[in-house]
């Protein structure tokens, strides 16, 4: 019905409203009026067969946009794909249809697997506002049944790229997060790479932590590997340590998370069903799968971590992955360095057995390497851990590691620790009985990471060492000053080490 | 700690994305890394004492903000009050507190009225995005106590601006909406005022609808009126007719409700909570309460009509409001106007007893009318709809509009009724049988209403009618050819009247 006359001509806007899409629309417009589209807001543009959800903003500045002009977004003009100049036609958005099994489940129904089929695709391709994702999360959070969980575990694994390896034993292992410094997969892969077994990993980058796996690997060797680069790497070496976020895997689960960080919804049908189908979508066959425990991780008691362990393995045999799930002390960092340098730098010490290598480290690796080993049905049961220490002392889990860098790509010059530096030191004598895993990640990403690769906190005591007044307890590293300001201000408050029953607090030595 | 070189100069940006706050920073700044800010997006603008929170958006583009710049739209522009070129700095935005007691509800706790006073503070004050809002709507709508909608409802009213009146009696009328052309406010107030008793009354403006009673009055009269100016005019003439938007009664309303619409959240206890908040601010004493019931209305059946009166009635008495809830025929469009101009023309017509004035909606208005002058201790009991037609008969109620509408301020030239139109017509022979509220509504906002006054539908037959193959059912009035065409289109698909049992479609006569 609609007249031959109402095009617009799209206008880039280098305006980055990402992940979400957003178009202008000039008050002034020529050819629609925009009260007509302010009920909603979310807007569909669409180029012929190409379509595209976006929420309308209303400018009033013709440089901007221009009456008989869309000015598109930078993620929207992206997606769209067209070029400057070409004609679209806008119209009111139906919101998506799935929402009225979110409007059901609100209401206290149970959605069935086509429900919940619809509503991941949907969010996946971007059709739900984050309003709409925040009552989807909301709604599912009062209650998941176990179907539920299922359904949604296999349809956000089937909302993106799935890879498919020929090879019956594809292995992969994975912490539940909230550690800083824990770079276990960086020495379980090489391992487990020597030993012969298929890793394909794939790690996501920090959200709201001071590094992720992808972004410690990046010190080394390029990460955004394509799913092509990925199966030659992992042909040529058996393992890779590439960023998830690259492939595509789960998007559904990449989109929820863009509102269930803010909101710290972090319930353990989330994430199961996030973990697993990226697992899923992976083509993972076998995962170790890591839970820390501890009063300042993710899991803070046995209990909760239990009944995680059973809900993960529940799931995992419904759609056929074999899980082993290992609780591990998450009562401090791991290793020294927090921060992508830092922590690639620990990395190598354990790799290359310098004799000053984190323990805590090397011990917590061989632990996981050897439980992935244990999957191999040609070694002896519990025969694993040995079989990891040997690869590792031997030196064949660094020549893989060193074969992996190389085939991802060496990083050109490898990035420096911050050079703005200022210690934390102890305001008494005494045993380090604590330390506050969610407050040293974040002086660690006010510092400036995972942003700046060298940014970060290099720990010096841990639990159970004696420090004595003046002693340091770390060392902040960043590169810029504002930076270091806020990071030192938030140590100044309250360092997250606790000495001799007290927090250390207002000691920063320059 | 922040260093004193870190202010950015402000900078309008003429994009408006009402109700929320957006300022922009350039991904070049030289002050702030924009990276910095992106996890949780939401910032803290000050500038002295002078705190605003805001989303942020980056921007490549510098003739929006340059690297030295703060980029300001335009809501966050006028709520920040500063000229272009002022210093501010910004922060990362702690989110509200008062989202621990959301995330608690989320887990199944009953919130506490401190909980929920905090909450609705920070709604009102746009602490919380729209995602943050969706997750309190969402985990209220699973459960709300009797006690934790008391203590919205009371929050809700103390959010805003509270009118104090020196009289004991302020009435009100008021309904719940659904009903195209319902507009008896409008015939009420002036009985009420030509009697005598006190009814500030404010409306809303449509939202989703194709008119709401503000639309309708200012037809003939200035609607934005100041809270003197309401005590001026109630002052004078008794009764106003003002845009409730316009003295921020229960803001916190008006922000929710920009979630609620797009979720279609539509709980009693939000009803209650809304209703209730806007009177309680409002200083009115005793409320008529008019829920139309029927297949397309709002409340659809007996019993839940009954639910909602009785949640109305308790939470009335709790925060000391006298209640009269009147339950009426919301099975089809009162009267025959639906939009501004055209339902201005049966009000009219009804106040200066025309013949073919609207029976329904002259019985409606009567009946309401009664009710609320039943409430006037110096009538006899029952007398008030006996009284109310007197003086509609006797032309007092005429008068006392005209002297209303002089008060507020006449409107300059009457609008008109749109000049494109077209009409729907029967095509069979039979009797109406059912109306769709919902679709004719839609249908009379795309032709252009509430922000056409002109625009909208005339209906010629109502439910019982006998119509002829050929004879008009209503007619299409639009002022712009666009909106035209989407209204035919959507008539033509399905015109919203059953005529012998079956939905009239593809009928058009231009």
């Amino acid at each position: 019905m609609a007249a031959q006359t109402d095009y617009l001509k799209i206008k880039y806007v280098a305006i980055d409203t990402d992940p979400e899409n957003t178009v202008f629309l000039s008050r002034q417009c020529t050819v629609y009026r925009p009260e007509e589209f302010r009920a909603l807001k979310k807007i569909e543009v669409s180029a012929g067969t190409k379509k595209l959800l976006a929420t309308l903003v209303v400018t009033d500045d013709h440089t901007i946009t221009a009456p008989d002009e869309l000015g598109v977004g930078a993620p929207a003009f992206r997606r769209l794909g067209l070029a400057e100049g070409a004609s679209v036609q806008i119209a009111q958005a139906t919101p998506p249809r799935s929402l009225d099994a979110v409007r059901r489940k609100i209401g206290g129904e149970v959605m069935s697997a086509e429900d919940i089929k619809a509503i991941i695709t949907d969010v996946a391709t971007h059709r739900y506002s984050p309003m709409e994702i925040a009552a989807y999360l909301i709604a599912s959070a009062s209650f998941t049944t176990t179907d539920e969980l299922l359904a949604t575990t296999r349809a956000m694994a089937e909302s993106g790229t799935e890879i498919k390896w020929n090879a019956p034993l594809i292995v992969d292992k994975h912490c539940i997060g909230g550690i800083p410094g824990n770079r276990t997969s960086m020495i379980v892969a090489p391992i487990v790479a020597a030993h012969g077994l298929k890793m394909p990993k794939t790690s996501s980058r920090a959200i709201t932590s001071p590094s992720g796996t992808a972004d410690t690997m990046e010190v080394l060797a390029n990460v955004a590997l394509s799913i092509d680069d990925m199966k030659r790497v992992v042909g040529l070496e058996n393992a890779c340590l590439a960023w998830g976020g690259h492939v595509n895997l789960s998007p559904a689960d990449d989109v929820l998370i863009t509102v269930e960080r803010p909101l710290a919804i972090d319930t353990r049908e989330q994430m199961v069903a996030s973990i697993l189908s990226k697992k899923l979508a992976a083509g993972s066959t076998h995962i170790v799968l890591d839970i820390p425990v501890g009063p300042t991780a993710k899991v803070r008691s046995q209990g909760d971590a239990v009944r995680l362990r059973k809900l993960m393995e529940y799931v995992s045999a419904e759609i056929g992955l074999v899980i082993d799930v290992v609780f591990t002390d998450g009562a401090q960092p791991v290793g020294r360095g927090v921060g992508p340098v830092l922590e690639a730098r620990d990395v190598m010490a354990v790799l290359t057995n310098q004799p000053d290598a984190p323990a805590d480290l090397r011990a917590r690796s061989l632990l996981l390497a050897g439980r992935v080993l244990d999957f191999d049905p040609a070694l002896r049961g519990g025969a694993g851990r040995v079989r990891a220490q040997e690869l590792l002392d031997s030196g064949e889990a660094l020549a893989a590691m060193e074969r992996i860098i190389e085939a991802q790509g060496r990083a050109a010059s490898p990035a420096c620790a911050g050079e703005l530096t200022a210690e934390i030191v102890a305001t008494c004598d005494g045993v380090v009985g604590a330390m506050d895993c969610f407050r040293i990640a974040r002086i660690a990403r006010l510092a400036g990471a995972p942003t700046d690769k060298g940014a970060g906190i290099d720990l010096f005591k841990k639990i159970g060492d004696h420090a004595r007044k003046g002693d340091p307890l770390y060392r902040i590293h960043s590169c810029f000053a504002s930076d270091f300001e806020f990071a030192k201000a938030m140590a100044h408050e309250d360092s997250g080490v606790m000495v001799d029953g007290t927090a250390v607090r207002g000691s920063i030595k320059e």
